[in-house]
């Protein structure tokens, strides 16, 4: 509480009738008085809103700053080289390693009461997921140092401290998120907003780099083709090093880098989102009552909905092998098997997410309306991720319209494809939110009408179902707990043979529920996987292309992919938080 | 209240004894009870975050349409035509049209009590500026419809539609502005909610559209230039009417056309903002308390801020108007000049929001963390619009950098210019979010404890201010309204002295502050001045084209220009309403 004396201190000062006897005291002494007021206020009480904007500022313009210099690079002039991008990116991380430790150090000896938890943020799978990538990102380094090693004679020393850094800076980070990204932070909280927003923008300017390079490496492979296919004559630019590699495996480490990236990029991209739930943590009070984490319920009947799921992942690893070896050859045939193969998925889904909602309809349960930054920026990536792939499927569906009888023949199949991805992303956004914000039904239901009950914390919006409840609880407000308890039950007891009747019990509607969400984690998966591996039709399909000129399209998907690919690992997660709750 | 009632009539079938005598009931009618429960789901008590969900992304996909035809449209092939995005923006207009009748007409037919207002939603005087700027769009309208008439043998018939639904739109638009922009919104919510979306993203549409216009014309003009200055030789791809003019004031048509542009594309994006903040407040429930709207102070001693504000806006003129004539003959000493300019500028700009924060932290005045949608979308506008230009600045930082020894000479007052642009955005939004989140400190100052003592609305972040109030107002607890009063009265009286010592007293504060705000307030119409009449040296420097190469560096100033004048507009009405409150 050390920081928020401030304005006591001020207080006391006004009031005590020292300060009033003073004023006689010479101007100098009120000069002094101005200036040490003036450094308390600066250090001391800094007002909450002033902190975010300045640390967001901060954060924004680190990135901005990588980013132009990845502009620069892309040009491939003389000037900017990627020695200078890796530099900037290794002090970042040595900032953000040194920050972390003082952090640390500090929690260590303060041993005071135990600092306030937030219960939402980073779940253990979360986290358990994030070490899996980590663990992949740690391979990934090791293959750049034996690279950096191989090559050491004729590359610049940074390509070799980038890799080390980066894996102490993977290390000491995943040892941050298990121990402290739950942490409400209320002490010092200047300089741990800047430290959280300087991790946050650290990783996600390590995203766009890592989306960069696996851009680049995509296009070369892809102009690599055309070439060879007798399409095009495009020059590569890859800069391969100027000597030859001292040990037998250099080639060998850079094929294997560009599998591992699609995992490294979603590591990235993932921490810097738990980390900026963390930053909006800071300084907020916890509302006991929504914080409370439930156990999550076990259910049988999880047939259907695995058994699909899996059906769909297999055929997706298909298709993608297929498709990898028929581009060589033919890239109109992979194209339209992967058009037919997409329809047919994404249909699935528009009919597995609507049925979600059905479902949800058939109950009136009301919606969680209280505090909680998690679930907030879920909903609000999950929406602005989607924005990349909608842009995509509209410039599809333009370049369809506007293509002339000349066009290849998987036009009308392209149509649907993208029309559905379209709906698909609506629906299945739909269904997610409302599952993360529908409050949890207990497992006894007898307990549900004191949970209902409660007020919820006052955010500004009422929900419109809280507005009957509390005619409902008016109603109930002269009995005592024992009379309530017994009217709960017979409650239960009077609804329970009515959703019999009607073959849709609460337990039921479970079942189909954790079906539904099962199965669209697997779907989710499988379209990730398919773009993370290089299945990317819009590149080789050449209908957009004709109608947007070879470089708006281009900058349309290298913009679109990498969103589209954190939208689904992004829903992956949600989907299983989903499956967790119902 | 017609659609709040589906939760209870709901209750009233499960708790009523009527539903546990039909037990025995056919299935069949079990059924149809079953569908009319979810027909009355489906309809009536659809809930808020599922209706806010559904509605943006209905309106992201409708722009996100518009997107994608224009980034054809770029590309100048033969299937995407300017009118097919004309009509398809026509027919976006009129059904916002249809939607503005049919709830100004249902508004007029209800007459029951008054609709709640949002009293901080479109104050009097942002709406009088935008009648102003809708004015000069009816005046674009005006020519664009002449210019119809002169080529009407040869150009589509949808060009000349397009003025005319557009003059009706924002005829109509205005009127509804004025008169219902206040609404919160508590009935028939989803088709409201919908109508409301609509017409944000159509006003965004037209604003992208009108950026395209505006942007591709300045190109065809620096292309031009270029091209008669000898330093390149690319084609210009405007495309002229086949035919003659019938009217002899074709020509003045089309060019004053461009003049007018600047203003048209303020009135789109400001009205969609104003939108915005009625779709946030749809459903919502306002708080009594702090949607009280007090009256604006006025105060003496406005001298140093409006003269150094006008000196300011006579030299963005000059500077102007000697660019535009300089850079056809020499375009180094017209850049050169304008850096000069605007590092002076920008110091200036940086000094008084920099004073401005001082005398903030001078006194210990809390945040009001109330619950208000405008204010919120304010400083979030103001950060996502500046990023934009901090981008640009680091471009031009990098490219400074970059640049060799044979580099121009203004390239050590560009990168001064790059960086003080960034550190003004910076400490004028600072100033901005920090003026526009302190709490209001009434006009007789007695009543400022009582103020003070007012529990806020609770939002999950608890200012640190409030917690030491709320000490201080538990010591008064016990005692009278009358003691209150009294103590009050005791501590202005104290107070008020000891400020007169350090010779900042509250009015002289205020003073200073008036005086700041409206020197920052002309200070950002120059900065909007000068771009969006053509003073854009970032094209003509040739500093950055050279390292990031034309495509690129032209697609960034395509975005970021729009951006930055959006930029200025918005922080030039978030000063005005500061310089109200202060």
């Amino acid at each position: 509480m050390v920081e928020h004396s401030g304005l006591d201190i001020m207080c006391l000062n006004k009031y005590s009738p020292a300060s009033s006897s003073s004023s006689s005291s010479s101007s100098s002494n009120a000069e002094k008085k101005l200036f040490s007021k003036l450094k308390v206020s600066l250090t001391k009480k800094y007002p909450q809103k002033n902190a975010e904007t300045l640390s967001a500022q901060y954060g924004t313009n680190l990135l901005l700053i990588g980013v132009s210099v990845m502009l620069a690079l892309a040009q491939h002039g003389p000037a900017v080289k990627k020695e200078h991008l890796l530099a900037f990116i290794t002090a970042l991380m040595l900032v953000q390693l040194v920050w972390m430790l003082c952090y640390m150090i500090r929690r260590e000896r303060e041993r005071g009461p135990v600092p306030e938890r937030d219960a939402h943020a980073g779940t253990s799978w979360i986290r358990g997921g994030l070490t899996m990538l980590a663990l992949l990102s740690l391979i990934m380094d090791a293959f750049r140092i034996g690279y950096f090693v191989g090559y050491h004679s004729c590359i610049s020393a940074v390509l070799g401290v980038y890799p080390i850094v980066h894996a102490l800076h993977t290390i000491s980070q995943v040892h941050f998120l298990w121990f402290h990204i739950k942490d409400v932070i209320k002490k010092y909280e200047t300089f741990e907003r800047f430290g959280v927003i300087h991790a946050v923008f650290t990783n996600l300017l390590l995203w766009c780099n890592g989306v960069m390079s696996e851009a680049e490496h995509f296009l070369n492979n892809h102009r690599r083709r055309l070439t060879a296919l007798g399409y095009a004559n495009l020059s590569t630019v890859e800069a391969e090093p100027h000597c030859n590699c001292t040990t037998s495996v250099c080639s060998m480490f850079s094929t294997s880098l560009y599998y591992l990236y699609p995992f490294n990029i979603e590591y990235h991209i993932f921490v810097s989102a738990m980390l900026l739930v963390m930053w909006k943590n800071i300084g907020r009070t916890l509302d006991l009552h929504s914080n409370r984490k439930r156990p999550s319920t076990r259910s049988p009947g999880l047939l259907l909905g695995p058994m699909l799921g899996l059906l769909a992942l297999a055929s997706s690893v298909t298709v993608l092998v297929v498709y990898l070896i028929q581009v060589e050859k033919s890239p109109q045939a992979a194209v339209s098997m992967f058009y037919c193969y997409g329809v047919v998925m994404l249909s699935c889904m528009c009919v597995a997410s609507g049925a979600g909602l059905l479902v949800y309809r058939l109950e009136a349960w009301p919606m969680d309306t209280g505090s909680n930054p998690a679930r907030a920026l879920d909903a609000e990536l999950l929406l602005g991720s989607s924005l990349g792939s909608w842009l995509m499927s509209w410039c599809s569906v333009v370049a369809v319209a506007a293509a002339g009888r000349g066009s290849p023949g998987f036009r009308w199949t392209c149509l649907a494809y993208s029309l559905l991805l379209v709906l698909e992303k609506c629906v299945q956004n739909l269904f997610i939110v409302e599952s993360l914000y529908r409050r949890r039904r207990d497992p006894d239901d007898a307990l549900a009408t004191e949970v209902f009950c409660v007020t919820p914390p006052y955010d500004g919006i009422v929900n419109r179902g809280y507005e009957t409840q509390e005619k409902h609880c008016t109603t109930l407000e002269g009995e005592t707990p024992e009379n309530r308890a017994a009217f709960s039950r017979k409650q239960t007891d009077v609804t329970l043979p009515v959703g019999n009747r009607l073959n849709v019990t609460p337990g039921r509607k479970r079942q189909i529920l954790k079906n539904i969400t099962i199965f669209l984690f697997m779907c989710n998966i499988s379209l990730w996987i398919l773009p993370a591996f290089g299945c990317r039709p819009q590149y080789d399909n050449g209908l957009e292309q004709e109608t947007f000129g070879y470089s708006v399209w281009t900058t349309v998907l290298n913009v679109a992919i990498p969103m589209n690919l954190f939208y689904r690992m992004h829903s992956v997660a949600s989907l299983f938080e989903v499956f967790r709750k119902v």
